[in-house]
C-alpha cells in the first residue's frame, strides 16, 4: 500500500515535470522573462491538479502546499532554459512532453478522486480535467488555439486512461500498480500515435459541406 | 417540499439541456470532432454550476458526481449533431438556447445558494455566475468575444431573475414554485426581447466622443 | 490584534477599490455598457480573492458574501464613469491603479492564507494569485495580452511583497502592522519604478538570436 502510494506520487511528480517542460518551452518560445517562464511552467504543471483538488475537497491543493511540485517546476524551467537548443532539436517537444503529462495526470487524477471516496464518474471527469486543465490554461494565456481543440485525439486519450483506472478499481483483476502502468501505456501510446499518424475522431461534416457548395 | 425540489431539479436539467445545445452548436460550427463537441457541450452546460458549487461548499459539484447532467449533455450533443440542418434553420439557435439556459440557471443557481444557507447577495452573485459562467468559458475556448460583453442586455437578465428569487424568499408573498416561474418568465422574456429589438443598457459616451473628434 | 485585523481589512478594501478602478477604466475604454463596466470592475477587484478563498477553504468567499466589496466596486465604477475625463488625464491610470491593487492584494492575500493556518509556500503562492488573478481575468475577457506577460516586472513585485509578509511572520522582528507597511511599500515602489524605467527581468535570448540570424 505504501509502495502503491509512492508509485502514484512518483507518477504525479513525473507528470508535473513533463508539463512544466511543456509550459517552459512554450513560454520560452514567446520570449517571456525568467519569472514568466517559471510561472507559466508552474501553472501548466499544477493548474489541472489544483482544479481537481478544489473539486474533491482536498484543501489546500497539493500543488500549493507541497514544495515538491514547485521545486520540480523550477528544475524543469532551469533545464528548459539552460538546454534550450537541445530541447528545440527534439521533434515538437511541447507536444511530446504534453502527451506524457497528459497520460500521467489522467491516471493519477482519476486515482486521487477515487481515493477521496468519489464515484467513478467524478474520477473519470477529474482525470480528464487534471490532464487537460494545465494545457488549456497555457494556451489561453498565450493566445494560442487550445491543443485540446486541435484535430488529433487528445482529451480522448486522457478519457481512456482515466476509464481504465476506474475499471481497474471496480474489477480488481490486477493490482492497482499494474492498472496504473497499463492505463498510462495505452493512453500515452494512443496520443503519440495520433500525433504521428494524424489520427482524428470523426468530424460530422455533411451539413457544412452542403453549406459550402 | 418534495415537489418543489423536483421542480428546481427539472429546471436545472432543462437549463443543462439548453446550454449543452448552445455549446454543441457553437462547437459544431467550428468543425470540432465528436468528442470535442461533447466536451464543449458539457463544459458550457455544467461549468457555471461547478463554479457555484465550489463557492457554496457543495463538494463534489453536482455536475461532476450526478450522471443525469452528463447524460443530458450527451443527448443534447447527439441531437445537435444528428439534426444539425434543423438546428441551423432556427433563427440564431445558439443565442436562443443560450437565453433559455441563462434564465433557468439564474433562478436555480440563486435558489441553490439560498438552500445552502448563504445570504441574498451570495445568491444573486452566484445566480449570475451560474448563468453566465458556461457561456463565458465557451466563448473564451473558441476565441470569440464573450456574449456577455455584447451590447444586448445579457447578464442584467440573469441579475433580475436571481433578484426575484431572493426577494421571493425574503417576502414569502407567493410559494417558491411560483417565484421560480415568475423569475424565469421575466428573465427569459427580457433577454429575448433585448435580442429581438436590440435593447441596450446605456453606454457612457461623452468622453470617448470628445476624444474621437 | 483587533487593530491589526482592521488594518488588513482596510488594505483589502483599498486594493478592491484600486483594482475596481483599473477594471472599470479598461471596460470603459472598450465601450461596454454600465452593467458590463460594473461587472468587470467587480470581477477584477474580487476575482483573485475568490480564487484564494476557495484554495484556503474560506467558504463562501468574502468577495461574494461581504457587501463591502461589492459596494466598493460599484462606487469605483461610478467614480470612473462620472469623472472619466479626469481618470483619462492621469498617466496610464489602469497601470497605476493596477500596481496599487497588486501590492495591496499580495500583502493581504499572503496574510489571510497564513491566518488560516497554511504554510509559507501556500501564503506566497496565493499572495501572488490574489494579486495577479483579477488582472489576468480582465485581460483574457477583453482579449488583451495579459499584463502579467508584459516585460516590466509585475508578478515578481507581488512575489516580493508576499515573501516579506511570510518572512515577517516567521522572524517576528517587527509587528505585523509594520511588516504589512514595509511589504506594501517595497512591492508598490518596485512595480512603479519598473513601469517608469522599463525594468525587466532577464530574457534568455541566445538560442532565439541564433535562430533569427
Amino acid at each position: 500500500m505504501e509502495n502503491l502510494h509512492s508509485l502514484y506520487y512518483f507518477l504525479e511528480l513525473a507528470g508535473t515535470f513533463a508539463f512544466a517542460i511543456s509550459g517552459a518551452t512554450a513560454a520560452r518560445q514567446r520570449n517571456l522573462d525568467l519569472f514568466g517562464i517559471c510561472a507559466l511552467a508552474y501553472v501548466v504543471a499544477c493548474g489541472g491538479g489544483i482544479i481537481r483538488d478544489l473539486c474533491i475537497g482536498a484543501i489546500p491543493p497539493a500543488g500549493l502546499s507541497n514544495w515538491h511540485y514547485l521545486v520540480v517546476a523550477i528544475i524543469a524551467t532551469g533545464l528548459t532554459v539552460g538546454f534550450f537548443s537541445v530541447v528545440q532539436r527534439l521533434n515538437r517537444p511541447v507536444l511530446l512532453f504534453d502527451a506524457l503529462g497528459l497520460s500521467l495526470f489522467a491516471v493519477t487524477g482519476a486515482q486521487k478522486a477515487l481515493s477521496y471516496g468519489h464515484n467513478g464518474q467524478v474520477a473519470v471527469l477529474l482525470g480528464i480535467a487534471t490532464a487537460v486543465g494545465g494545457g488549456v490554461v497555457r494556451d489561453i494565456m498565450l493566445n494560442r488555439v487550445p491543443v485540446i481543440l486541435q484535430k488529433e485525439i487528445y482529451a480522448s486519450a486522457a478519457l481512456i486512461g482515466a476509464v481504465i483506472v476506474v475499471l481497474g478499481d471496480y474489477l480488481k483483476w490486477v493490482s492497482d500498480g499494474w492498472v496504473a502502468i497499463i492505463a498510462l501505456t495505452i493512453s500515452f501510446t494512443l496520443r503519440v500515435l495520433a500525433l504521428r499518424y494524424h489520427w482524428n475522431l470523426p468530424v460530422p461534416s455533411n451539413a457544412t459541406t452542403r453549406l459550402n457548395k
